[in-house]
């Protein structure tokens, strides 16, 4: 096996490049190495790139998603052997602290959000992967391995802190505000509990557009309407379920004002600094509000919905690269809207 | 039966008098007509009084609590009839609107939160109450019905808007900011539950002392101390659930720096302005806030803890007042802290 | 109005008659009084026929589904008024008592089950509706009211008793065994939650043939295949939900051979007799066990999703009678496997 | 370290024998090798020794509850090092399959009860425990670790089984059937959520009289009155929850003719036949049956309730042994009755 290999490392605010560094070794015997088949670009990762995560260091290989396949495990990993071919969380869970007990990896003691943050990430030809036995899934023969690198972290984000958060039922009347890729997720999962009515807004006609493909009865262009009038008009008291999906006070505050009394607001978006709540209105209508970071832990659920035709995850991808062309990948994820971009494949 | 009754009648900011006015009738047939024995003032008379509650308008008779007997029924009241020892709920529901088929009586859509405020209250000798049938409870014979005037509004208030939103569970850590009625009477019933550890915070230590003797296992002055520093040194990562019984921007804020990851915000507090949330800190850490009215749908599980002896609402009263006296009581329950007082009875 | 009407009259065991009977009347200030469109007939109203049902007593009215125009309400009726289109409830609730305030309609200690069985039922020209404000649902314009008598009964018992009790989820397996009206409507509203894989279980081919054009994954004809061996050896460890929806000891003995640790068995079926519990295997597997009679309490959800296109109950209409053709249309249902009869409809 | 100890051996039904073993060693890095410090004999014992349990085989030593000290951790255990105080759990779990990730313990696939069953158990000096990290708690400093023996298998499984699964609420009407040490657990835990009335059901005057220290409001013999009769006699519909704690089919028949409408009936018994369950009665009734083994998921939460006093599991304890006794003390605990006896502690 070779020593050195390609990986896309942060290098300070505003610098990345693609550069020869290590192959990673088990470390642990809990570790496994994976080698990555594809991989892809979160928003998180312009959010490093833009030197909004100061917990990210210089020298750190980003991502947090991707399939591939098992080179190599530690002596006590038990669920997967080398040649197993696994989708990658974005949340690793060491499966015994007292967060992972109840289903929180979010939280894991010794684990979480750190692939690509903390530690090393997958935007590389192999990365090490710790807590093995629950932080991969093994990916079923026959599946289309591509639609899975959207099973790491952007629809089970869309899924768990969109629409579970936002407890979406049969006959509900939703808004998603913000038509990015986990948006885009949480519309695509939202079907999964048959709302009668979903608005999806954005300032972006084109994504809009892409969103009515994907299931939106309405959508509003919140640059070119009021968005709280325009639902208010239209709907009983407002909507039962707003997902905040872009992590702005004004999207946030789009959502306080569209929620009927009894209704939940689940906001989805990494925001940057504080909002404005209302509670001199809002004290008094019941309602509740919900943050979080994905845990994965519906990522078996969600499988089976792929697997099962419930659900097409490659729809949300529009772009392919291979890993030479990655700063070309995150130029065109970058001006996402420019390039009418959604996911960006990168294949390593 | 007498034409007027001595009430005790908004007159705008700042004014209150007690004086004759008619003793009113059925008007509709689900209307039922009951004869006050006993009422009690809410911090809500309070904030109409002191101008805060722009709806409730001059001439209105003040009150939404209190228990007594029925005088008369409308002529498709159902569950009662003329005397019948009654406990009248703060809220009015009709029992049919799509709000109370949710048992969200709180949204009633020609009920809700009605009495002393849109119409005619309860600090008075009769009071009529709409929609009888789902408004009303019955007393069972042999209760103290003295202790029942905190079923009204207090004790469902704490507990449904405070513990069982926050979903206070065996062997928690809560925190509960505002050592007042509601607050107190989050106290006694989130023990239904079982925390382990309570922590009241208050600014007043004689509050703080009661707390004490009502089952808090911490108390904490947030005017001699930081609680936010004292809590996340005192727990692993926070509070499991923290109940905001005050109002004010600044209790708001305590809750929020001292909840942990997945852990419940319960805001009961009714406020006049808008707080700051700190999402860019809260984003990640899966916590929920609720907020709410209370609906009263738990009151008849809370009226079977008081007759099993699980819970002794006598406890949250201090003082008591004949009807003539009730400027007197307003007095004292408005210098609460100075007068040592919690709960007032005035006796019709 | 003219004072005598046609009804499907109950004559004791064996015996219905079509037959002029007085027109109904407005016997308390909450009734209404419906004009019934179009109506339909029960597995229960067979039930009724072969003399299962001692509590209906000869000279009853049948029939408890439908769909009509409010021709006059009580005084007290407030949601609805002359001329407003209206879906029947098969259950009556008062709104009121211990159960209807948990939105158990069923129990509901005024109401329950009683049209059609304690009171005249809907297979005529006008029917007393007690209760009117709750055991009514108003009719949107512009809706195909046909499809809407599925909602008085058959959509909601699947969905309520047989999908919600089941709890089915997204990527789920589950079972339905019995593949009648009921089942049907299970199999149609499972839907609502995505399910990776349903199995419909029956004896009847073209029953089978039909679920598969309505969404079952796999079907099963238990008069020649072994279904426990069959699900047994496809799934992990069983299925995740099983709905039964036949009402005998063979069919729930299939349900309970087939679940899985931690899997819903959810009994919808109308039995006569006692099943043998296999707790000694059962005990120890973690399985949930539901019954229940519906409560319509989903009915306005279940409008929403009609109204939405979520689901069209058109499909589990296959006859159309007149009522002077109500014995052939019971004749037909009777033989709902050589008819290849669903539901019939019957226009009054 | 010595090479031998001293443990209980079954030997085939009717035959166990306190004998001269091999020490165990760590067999996997995920092992830990605990010295037992005090353990238990629980009713399955007795059920083994009784020959009806086929699947654990002669030669294996029994128990599967227990506390003690770590001796030694196998090289990937990060949760416990030597020295370490712990209550064993009675289920093993291995944190990463399947069911372990939905905290379905009790059915995990490399774990699950498999202590004193298929492999070597607690009732000796060391125990080898596998998957440590999740098979282990943490004793705090200053706990009673006689009494925290009750937190490894019969305080969880009365609270899981009977309490959680019976979903107990402030208010409520329960009963528990049978008042052995399950029965009594599912007592005092059921406690946590603040019932107005439980009955406690045995043929043990004796027990019967102990049940109402810990707590019981109403106690029947069952040999000696109706207990159907006589509940329904009491309470409006029946009891809210009946809670199965013997396992035979004559004690599951009180608890399904005392059930109300809408009633949960939790089975915690060890069924050895099927029971004849009235569906043609229930089937209308909206019942919930719940089986299981428990998933000693609660136990931390048990913990924090022992520590704080909410519970004292040491009233559970009738006798103490030394391990040299253990045969006399399977006498005792096997005729309990006679003895008064409920949990016996033997000191290893």
């Amino acid at each position: 096996m070779k020593k050195t290999m390609k990986g896309l490392v942060y290098g300070g605010p505003g610098k990345i490049e693609l550069k020869e560094i290590p192959v990673p070794v088990i470390e642990k015997p809990t570790d496994a190495l994976v080698k990555i088949s594809k991989t892809t670009i979160c928003g998180t990762d312009l959010g490093i790139l833009h030197g909004k995560t100061p917990s990210c260091k210089p020298g750190t290989t980003l991502g947090h998603e991707g399939v591939g396949v098992i080179e190599e495990v530690g002596g006590s990993v038990r669920n997967f052997k080398k040649g197993d071919h696994v989708i990658i969380s974005c949340i690793t869970s060491d499966g015994t602290c007292e967060y992972c007990k109840k289903q929180m990896y979010a939280h894991c003691e010794d684990g979480g959000w750190i692939l690509g943050h903390l530690i090393n990430g997958t935007q590389t030809e192999f990365v090490r992967i710790p807590h093995a036995d629950n932080s991969l899934h093994p990916i079923p023969a026959g599946a289309d391995e591509e639609a899975l690198v959207m099973l790491s972290d952007i629809l089970p984000t869309g899924h768990e802190i969109g629409v579970l958060n936002g407890k979406v039922k049969p006959g509900d009347t939703i808004a998603i505000v913000g038509a990015g890729p986990v948006g885009m997720s949480a519309l695509l999962t939202a079907q999964f509990y048959s709302p009668a009515k979903i608005y999806m807004i954005d300032l972006d006609d084109n994504r809009l557009q892409l969103a009515k493909t994907f299931g939106a009865t309405d959508t509003i262009n919140s640059g070119k309407e009021d968005v709280a009038k325009r639902i208010m008009s239209e709907t009983k008291d407002g909507v039962d379920v707003a997902i905040e999906a872009v992590g702005v006070p004004m999207t946030f505050d789009v959502c306080q004002h569209i929620i009927r009394p009894g209704g939940h607001i689940a906001n989805v978006g990494v925001h940057g600094k504080s909002v404005d709540l209302q509670l001199q209105d809002l004290w008094i209508r019941n309602i509740t509000l919900t943050t979080g970071l994905v845990s994965t832990n519906t990522t078996p659920m969600l499988l089976k919905t792929v697997m099962s035709g419930k659900i097409d995850p490659n729809r949300l991808i529009t772009h392919h690269f291979k890993l030479d062309e990655i700063l070309k990948a995150y130029e065109v994820f970058g001006n996402a809207s420019k390039e009418k971009a959604m996911k960006v494949i990168i294949e390593a």
